[in-house]
């Protein structure tokens, strides 16, 4: 069993879609999302003009990616959670992106699950970034993270409670059972994008707050390694 | 100026339609949010038969709550941040609810923002859980607090980061100008419900959010203290 | 009880929310409608470069303004009966409004019922036009009705025929008694705007027609009254 | 030209489509519309053993029927026009059929106008009655208007001012000339159904509403001779 | 009985609507579909300042052409054979246009459906492409066909396997019966524009779509001089 | 270059996702397939109780798939070319079903594109094939093909003239520069199941025809194959 303040196995591929560099497949245990970054030379309506461009995500899941299969969103109505999430993608790699460096270019980061074993938004935030990383690299060549439009890296965890114990890197029994759950988004240099702490029908005391803040830390140092490693395999590759 | 640790004044008009007892007039400096919870004696039909309750909560702004005038969600597409809303309402509404004890009962509290001067959710947290209260008494007459389907009573405020300056319960003005904005919800005995910090274009530290909890949690007791003189006057009178 | 041909109580408190000097909080018996009017200096593309403006209503009851709750028109759909009203205030309200002495300003004015007690079209007929005059009075200040974009007044109110009688202003109970319901709506000035009369299941005869007719304008006349007495209190206080 | 007081001429031809003995193909001067009455023996879930059935019906103008093209409803938002008619046309036929004799059938009454040159939802009224009265006949075979389903026969016309004149039967030239609109509905035995009159950007005063009904009722006696006639040629054929 | 190589009897009426030379009413047995074209002096977005044209098709079913009653497609969702119908009818059309002789023009043609037996989707190309003609009257006078923009006629039949026979022109008792359904659209000069063949619970040989191809020649040269013989008619009395 | 009668290379990856053994990533080139059939215990509404089960197929193409990125169905309304494949799916997966055999079961066979390189629809049908053997055998274990839920298997090819060459495989740069474009599906043993031939702006004759389906009938031996031995080392496995 996986100790309580170890994730699952990642695995990061960069370049996974022939026709686009920014692509990643990215696997957190038996997660698996697909993260393509499209760029494009132009930005929405409300910013034409201004010398600064956009980032937005969207998140998706395969209706094969549970079982049993999850319907399409094609009633036109995409669902409560989903919007949800995909907000908080887009605000999380925004939170990292200097968008004047970025210039009049818009990045749309899609992020769709392939398969779903818990921690969904969580790897669509790291795995996303990678593949932001990739398709600023295509607008600003040769720009680093904390010179040009990349501030700094940006990584995300849940972490819960479970009857007495905090863990952290809740897949999909853990986070059934879980009484408590909180996303934490944090930066490369370890300062708070979002925290989002939820116990639909339990609570927490100031105790639990802080385990599992001190699990959520140690969990975005070790994804930020894995990130930086996957970088710098495709850039010194150029 | 309001101190940075001072709650907007708190107005409470319960029985606001003279049709529905639990329906709330609530106040926080100028937001106002008319807050009814409505009852009936059926679940939907995934709950059929299992002896439970349920409790669930929409959220609206009126359109002339704003000024630009805010359009209707009618194109069959509710914005994201309206669906965010109502489903952390309806958490935070659920999190002091035993839903054993409600019976075959649906209770839908319905938040509908007239006038938004910012922290229209916590508003409808704290108002909606006035209305709730009041139609749990419907539901089960003389049931107290924390002795019937209430486990306990729920309210939320916002704090935020402007500058050097964490303050507590961010009114439009302010909120526009936070660096980080967090919103805060709590049980009427201290325990955290959910705990929700964003800085979409900043971030924030351990010390920043040491401070921000402290604030959240004066001011979640002065709201609590209002509820409990709010529906007090309103059960003695009956 | 109250006789046949008077009116129930009316209320009207202007200026309502304090962002929005244009908000009225129309009272009619137990019938309460929010209509707000919003100014835009802007018109609809089919206008735009014509030199006069529009005017425009929406209608829509809260969920909680009924028993049972009513749900929302979310889906995508606005029910019939909604769009039918709507326009019908939105009709109304141009039928007094000169719309090249508005210039090409937008006026749109939401009728927000919060309880239903029977009347409501009509009331946001009447409610409306006040809010519409107030909007009126901040894109032409110190215009006049009859003197200004304001070509007249206008009021509306309903009378039905139960069995052998005729009545003046139906609330719900009476409205579901009635075997034919007639909307009509009148200038301040006398002349018709718009007759309804609609017998579902009942048809009616020529001197019932006429019996209606008379009860109308008596109501409309007291209506017009209440109407000029709140925007000159309105007014005067500048 | 036209006397003011003369309908357009008149043509019904009864069992236009071969496969349903209930359809209408009705002409009003140029004016077509297509009446089909599908008959269903089974009623809507809210009327299930109730023991009476139901009339409804849909109107609808093809995209060849105006110049311009008019495009198709199918975006999922009917326009508020079309359910407005719809909405009448429903009311209007039920105001003359007794749901109990019925029995638990449904009837839907398609309006499809083929061509439109004003007049298009009285039209729909005057020959839907007639699909109607066919379908009935399929229903409870040998009932007669007045002893049976069919309480009495309705149609319906429009009046309208034009500067000093009172003129019935507006096409679509005259309706875009006239100061006032009005729609009457009248049984075949001369009682009222449902008065729509309107004045979007003028008014009328009671002499005007007086000269409108004399018209009216002219022209609905008229239309009331058209239906019988074509009727008892299909039922004397039978 | 009909023999296997043997059209239906095929009934054109041009000129149907008074208001619109280009709309035809084409029988095909008792299978009728009105076909409309609609001429505009002006082309779709994407096309603006291409100094080319644009043809498109609707297809739409009346409620009224089946037995039970076809539900209109108004809840947002055409269904899928509808699109499928369009779209193929739409390509069938443009084939035989040369987009660039037809200048700035885009003509939409409406084929509805007023009486459904069978062979519904090749009645709207056959039916649409003398409503096509006759619009391309309009837009270029006196072009003929194979010098203007109108590069060819186009025509459309079905065929089919019905146990150990093949049969031209499926009605819709003869295509419910079918194992194999084939739709043959081909020009006047006697070249393939699409072939559909389909066998949803058969599959079918290389003798059999042999013998299937051969049906369907003859029956596309016998509609191409029906459609010749309507056009010529219509242009020699101008 | 690629012979005239060669197919891409193909690859094909049973049990792709470990949740779900019938789960098949299928490359043809450079276009990606993510083929995943799920296995219900149920029929929809309209089959139950009559014995037999139903097979039906969804058809998407990610975002990233291609370049420019594509925008998701999301409106509310899926685009017709969706429609239409994912309609030619199911049809071709179910001609080579028995499904009485099949029980009350239903299989969705979902086709998502992860990169899109011309020919989509084909390898959907050749892949989808696979998953819904795969998923066959879950739900009748031990059945092969031709004794069993399996009456054969189904596979389909593109064809194409271009200028004046007959081509076997089109990718995208084919498929855009081809003249006219055939989708060919057709059985294991040899028989066709669907023929769509379609040449937008061009025509083709008896000869171009009798060429292309040669080709496509060389096609479908090649991919009978390759499905029969990523099946069998499947199967063997167990």
């Amino acid at each position: 069993m996986r100790p309580d303040d170890q994730l699952r196995d990642v695995s990061i591929e960069c370049g996974y879609l022939e026709f686009n560099p920014a692509s990643v497949l990215y696997k957190s245990g038996r997660t698996i999302v697909l993260c393509t970054a499209s760029l494009e030379s132009s930005v929405p309506p409300w910013l034409v003009g201004k010398g600064k461009g956009w980032v937005t995500a969207e998140y998706n899941m395969l209706p094969g990616s549970t079982s049993p299969r999850k319907r399409r969103d094609r009633g036109g109505k995409v669902d409560g959670r989903t919007t949800e999430i995909q907000r908080l993608v887009g605000r999380s790699l925004r939170s990292v992106v200097d968008l004047e460096s970025l210039g009049e270019n818009m990045i749309t980061v899609d992020c769709d699950v392939l398969q779903a074993d818990g921690g969904t938004r969580t790897a669509s935030i790291t795995g996303g970034f990678i593949a932001l990383a990739l398709a600023v690299e295509q607008a600003v060549p040769g720009s680093k993270i904390g010179d040009g439009p990349l501030k700094d890296s940006v990584a995300a965890i849940s972490v819960g409670v479970l009857g007495d114990t905090c863990k952290l890197d809740l897949d999909y029994e853990l986070d059934s059972a879980a009484d408590v759950d909180m996303n934490v988004i944090m930066t490369g240099s370890g300062r708070f994008v979002e925290i989002q702490g939820t116990g639909e029908e339990a609570t927490f005391d100031d105790a639990q707050l802080a385990e599992l803040l001190r699990l959520a830390k140690k969990g975005i140092a070790d994804l930020t390694a894995e990130q930086i490693k996957a970088l710098n395999a495709v850039l010194e590759n150029k």
